[in-house]
């Protein structure tokens, strides 16, 4: 017996409210099924069982194991019931929380109706009016620039440019960015993540020994001050890396525990499986294997209270715009609530970006980040590039797919990124392939979200894995830079289209096609890895704007509609 | 093309930990898909890409969409990566965040397993011990009982036990109920759940004028002080109704607003359209349409402050044992928020119970409520014994259904209900047929979570509609009555086999099997709607305690298997 497969599910990614008067609404039929036409039949939750409105649902593509049916409902009523009627072959069938019916009891709906059983502002979802304009560019700080020349450099062990080692110190500091912003404006960047700035032993800083310090091998407060200021006066803004799954060891938290064990107040900021810290044979969480780096326990009131402090002090009274979340899959769900309200309640305008590289819906519903590293569409951008070569349409169903995990407006503050100082750089995965890799960042800037640059993807940088990923930022920059391509692509983001629009990514002629819309404009850009003679349908233009020297063949064009 | 359609995602009711070593793992297959084996691949997530463990998945039956596998991981890491490998035909496929495919990556699994990055204690999901044993009984205060003979009953409008209006006024009070707790014990019952108390002018009492002030009709502080001690000294835990979607317009801050528009200091605890309050043509969000009872606008800070205050008044300086939410879906989720953690500090132990009806997932991941009232699931009983009739196949796969759509450890904690003050009594949708409405207790006690009477089923009482159904409860139980029947039931509860075990719904031989499983110990109700002569098969033998006067037959007969 086949059963047609449908799935919706209220209050998520498939339902919810856009605003107190607009509600998204996405059916889930298994890919493939077609039905002649499907409705949404709804109404304020209390006049439903007697009167319906009608709205007929646009079939959208989906992934690769459904196709979808969405719609947005105009309400004049913030209380929203609905069900789905479905028509083929001149057969009706109602689709409601009770599953599929040949019929459907009105008057008994309300058991049965789906619904948003009231649309409060709080549970809204938001996007900070900046998040729609930024391109980002993450720096790692030791290794973009130096700017304080006449700072105790004794802890420097390499020549600037040198082969960078894991215990390399190059020099770079927060001078040396506030030195180039100018050249990072140049480029149409307009946000910045730092790599952490905190006192640490390290050259990266992800072991953090004092949140309320900055390294002095990167400055002090009044160079982060004049960073933050300098980058506001041109319309930038700064989000810093909060390293609060774990700490380390040297911290002073941490060391009194080593000296007191159970009897350190601080016993139970941490996960001691003992009385004792045993560091030679760790007995504590850390993360991954690091016994320098233990895990901090955000379950302890203390411990979280002390975090958030952190969090909103460098807001108040630095004025950063943000934090990206180091590790943040593995800190408790309960902690980021609490972070969220203390940070937002600051500033309802930072932004918060998890780098959970897998699906992270529990993460993105609301209470606890705006956004997190795309590291899955890296996967995918990896795959399609450089990788397995998987076919236009299922590179499509696979950004579907992405599209289709959280609520629509988080995909608009989604960090959209090919590398970081985690991965191999891009480039390097395509083997130095510069008209691909320029496809690649060309398909960045297309979709939906915050791309994404790491320092140096401009020049174009390349490198292996950590630590060659994290080599110094060219004291010149190379004639044959990307600079200029950047710049064009930078420029799309100035566009309401592609800070507003819509996508929609499909296989069209073998090529891969992704396209922003929004009212009557409409862009695409058309990716062809595998026939180069292929070109998108006559009838369209090809846009004018810098595109027109061709570069993107025979990787990519790209196409204007509308006005 | 066909494709296999095979849905999981983490952090959800197919993928949550049970305890820090233990971790449940739900894998949906469409309808009537099989393999021939399914695993699950796991380990720490930074061990996995090198080395992972395997462990078979059992197939269960499912809803009317999917059908599951299932495991509980064991877990020597709180960090957990896995994948799913399916066999069919000698061919191999895994299943990961990039869907189906014939081979998997290990070595670049970080980018594509399912993971739960790390067990936090504090996002486990945990039933309070009292809610696995609780035999609620849902009290309509006005109509249960009264005790207090000496009370100003000027208020009362008719006669004990006289036919019930929309503005009858019987005289029923919390003495009254104190009265009869030993008739209550002697049932087997150990959780109240009693209507409003607090001062308002109705006799439902869900119109709160002051939540900090008992109704005199229904007594006074000490009143509810001595019901709570005494029902605690005889293991019962009591429940009060909290209606904070909206109040009564007679309320303080609401006729501040009335007289004083948007200047008084309560305007923002509402939702009104425009500078001043137009009660005649209501301009402002309100329940239902009820012009006297506005609603609370539970986003702004000062009101939530004012309600959870009350939620943890009661706690704290009455010892009441939780609260169940009335109209509780249309409230913001971040009050729910606010208020769960403020009453879980007060009391862990204590409950809460939203009166949602419909699916209501996103306020059951852990950080609102432990439970909603399960009127899906009386609707599916309704359906089952008193309506349309569907097969014992379709009610078991609703059943299922429902039992997916969250957490398990939730389910432990659903407020089952086959009737209450807003439905039409259950015995009277059946017409009066005793034997069926015992066939739906069965089923209710045997299902799991915690079921919930209302006053009078077990007498039976019948009723229609509201007011219909908020009849007097009889001074004088009739001798016919339903208590030993009741008694019965209630004694399951008692049984560890109901308080923790497992549940299989099934159809077997035409016949609805409710099986309860823990350990070796097994228990299976059949309930036979369609033919009286089919009966289990033979080999198990019928449970020899208080069903053996075969009174269930031929509608259900109780099966022991095991210890």
């Amino acid at each position: 017996m086949k059963r047609t497969l449908i799935e919706h599910r209220m209050d998520s990614p498939d339902a919810f409210p856009l605003s107190e008067n607009s509600f998204f609404v996405r059916l889930r039929v298994s890919k493939g099924e077609r039905f002649d036409k499907v409705e949404v039949l709804y109404n304020d939750k209390y006049d439903f069982p007697k009167k319906q409105y009608h709205l007929k649902m646009i079939r959208k593509g989906g992934d690769a194991t459904w196709d979808n049916y969405e719609a947005i409902l105009p309400l004049q009523d913030r209380r929203l019931a609905y069900i789905f009627r479905l028509v083929r072959g001149g057969k009706k069938s109602f689709f409601s929380e009770e599953g599929l019916k040949d019929n459907y009891d009105f008057p008994q709906s309300y058991f049965s109706f789906f619904q948003y059983a009231f649309i409060n502002d709080t549970d809204i979802v938001k996007i900070p009016s900046w998040a729609k304009k930024a391109c980002f560019y993450e720096i790692f700080v030791d290794r973009f620039n130096r700017g304080d020349g006449s700072k105790d450099d004794s802890y420097v062990n390499m020549r600037w440019g040198g082969k960078v080692k894991t215990d390399s110190f190059a020099g770079g500091d927060i001078k040396g960015i506030s030195d180039k912003l100018d050249y990072l404006t140049g480029l149409g960047i307009n946000a910045l993540y730092l790599t952490p700035i905190f006192l640490s032993k390290s050259n990266h800083k992800y072991d953090t020994i004092d949140y309320f310090r900055i390294d002095p091998e990167f400055g002090n407060s009044d160079d982060l001050k004049t960073l933050v200021s300098l980058a506001h006066g041109k319309g930038m803004h700064v989000v810093l890396d909060a390293v609060f799954n774990h700490c380390s060891s040297d911290c002073k938290e941490f060391q009194d525990v080593v000296k007191n064990g159970d009897k350190s107040p601080y016993y139970d900021w941490f996960i001691i499986h003992g009385t004792k810290v045993n560091m030679r044979k760790p007995n504590y969480e850390m993360f991954a294997s690091c016994s320098y780096m233990p895990k901090i326990n955000t379950s302890n009131p203390e411990a979280a209270a002390k975090l958030i402090e952190v969090g909103t002090h460098y807001i108040k009274d630095f004025g950063i715009d943000g934090w990206r979340l180091d590790v943040s899959d593995e800190v408790a769900h309960s902690f980021w609530r609490a972070f969220r309200l203390a940070v937002k309640n600051a500033n309802p305008d930072c932004l918060l970006i998890g780098e959970n590289w897998h699906d992270s819906y529990s993460y993105l519903e609301g209470d606890q980040f705006d956004s997190i590293m795309n590291y899955t569409l890296t996967k995918a951008c990896l795959d399609y590039f450089a990788g397995e070569r998987p076919s236009a349409a299922t590179m499509a169903e696979r950004c579907n797919h992405l599209l289709m995990r959280n609520k629509a407006p988080v995909n608009f503050m989604m960090l959209n990124l090919l590398d970081s100082h985690d991965t191999t750089r891009f480039l390097t995965s395509l083997h130095g392939n510069r008209s691909r890799f320029y496809a690649a960042l060309a398909f960045l800037y297309f979709y939906q979200g915050m791309p994404c640059l790491y320092y140096g993807d401009e020049i174009p940088l390349e490198g292996g894995y950590d630590p060659d990923n994290r080599r110094c930022f060219p004291s010149r920059i190379p004639e044959d830079s990307f600079l200029g391509r950047i710049k064009g692509l930078t420029a799309l983001r100035r566009m309401p289209l592609f800070q507003e629009g819509d996508i929609s990514v499909e296989e069209e002629n073998g090529m891969l096609k992704v396209k922003r819309s929004l009212g009557r404009n409409e862009m695409s850009l058309f990716i062809n890895l595998t026939d180069g003679r292929k070109r998108p349908k006559t009838g369209e233009r090809l846009l004018e704007n810098g595109w027109k020297d061709g570069f993107l063949e025979p990787n990519g064009f790209v196409i204007a509609k509308g006005e």
